[in-house]
């Protein structure tokens, strides 16, 4: 950092470039481990000037955890080219890797998301909608992926699971390979479309 | 209450009948709202004996949940006939049926779990974890579903989808019925362990 605080920065640059950094902490700490301290210690600034930037620790959180989830909704992008099934499957390896990767952080967050901190819930549930929003974008057609009510449920359940099947296999893998961790993944998602029309099992 | 309280019950019996109480008002309450004073009101005695019983609200909340968990894995324990998937689908089904029934108070234990509330977390993940040896346990060779750690992954994934499912469905079931709903449950099972053994999708 100190090559380029020397830089003389724009305060929304300025404010961007601590975002990154704080966003760089927390793919290997919790929330709870990124102070206005540790930020202020990692940036080699002062603390003052990060409440200027920050206001406070909540609304400090709130920005990382932003910037970050700009980051993850962008990682995961489906590719322009393949088929429907195919895009989609590369986009859900892709959020599968995009967790291993950003563990603590991403843990951290669905934590405080569930524990009822409603800043973070927001954030956490807009992200979740577009990667759900994103299957029915996709589907052109060639995938049957109907919106309707059942569906957009039983999608629900499916993200909620593959958030815990990638935490889990964080914290302890047991044996199970990347490569079938990502099958469970991709190859679920039709299977219980098809279940939920009348169609599976 | 008031004409039970009459009989003389020793100090043990009138602790299950608290309980009794409090496991029935967290049908239709969160753990927020079942404070020891609520308790005190809706049994007709004093906060003072309350406390004498359960010590604290924090524990008052543990005994209260423990008796719920006791009830939920009673509620839901597989029947002694049928082939083992018929079995497994009457257990799922009964534990869709309890978590309608006692929706806010389950709801609100989810979130205590996820949140950090470590002792309510352990009861939490004791009765996933009994729901998920059910599982093994009724596989008498018939279904497909060994006990390898990947078979181990997709299931806590899966219960935790089914948590999923019931929930947003309590909140806003948008059409979708409760036979549609069971069946999500029921035949997602096997077709994600299936999933899991590669013989899937």
């Amino acid at each position: 950092m100190t090559a380029h605080t020397r830089v003389r920065l724009s305060p929304d640059e300025r404010r961007a470039q601590l975002l990154d950094l704080g966003v760089t902490l927390l793919a290997t700490r919790s929330l709870d481990e990124i102070s206005i301290d540790v930020l202020a210690e990692e940036a080699g600034i002062s603390r003052g000037l990060l409440y200027h930037y920050f206001g406070n620790k909540h609304a400090f959180h709130e920005a990382v955890v932003r910037r970050a989830a700009d980051d993850l909704i962008a990682q995961t992008a489906p590719p322009t080219e393949g088929d429907p099934l195919e895009r989609l499957q590369a986009s859900m390896e892709a959020y599968v890797d995009y967790v291993v990767t950003n563990y603590a952080g991403y843990r951290s967050l669905v934590k405080a998301a569930a524990g009822g901190h409603e800043g973070l819930r927001a954030i956490y549930d807009e992200v979740q909608g577009v990667l759900v929003e994103r299957i029915f974008a996709e589907d052109e057609g060639t995938l049957t992926v109907p919106d309707t009510p059942a569906v957009r449920l039983v999608l629900r359940g499916w993200s909620t699971m593959v958030e815990e099947l990638v935490l889990v296999w964080c914290e302890d893998a047991s044996g199970v390979t990347r490569e079938e961790l990502h099958r469970m993944v991709t190859d679920s998602m039709p299977a219980l479309v098809a279940i939920t029309l009348g169609a599976g099992a």
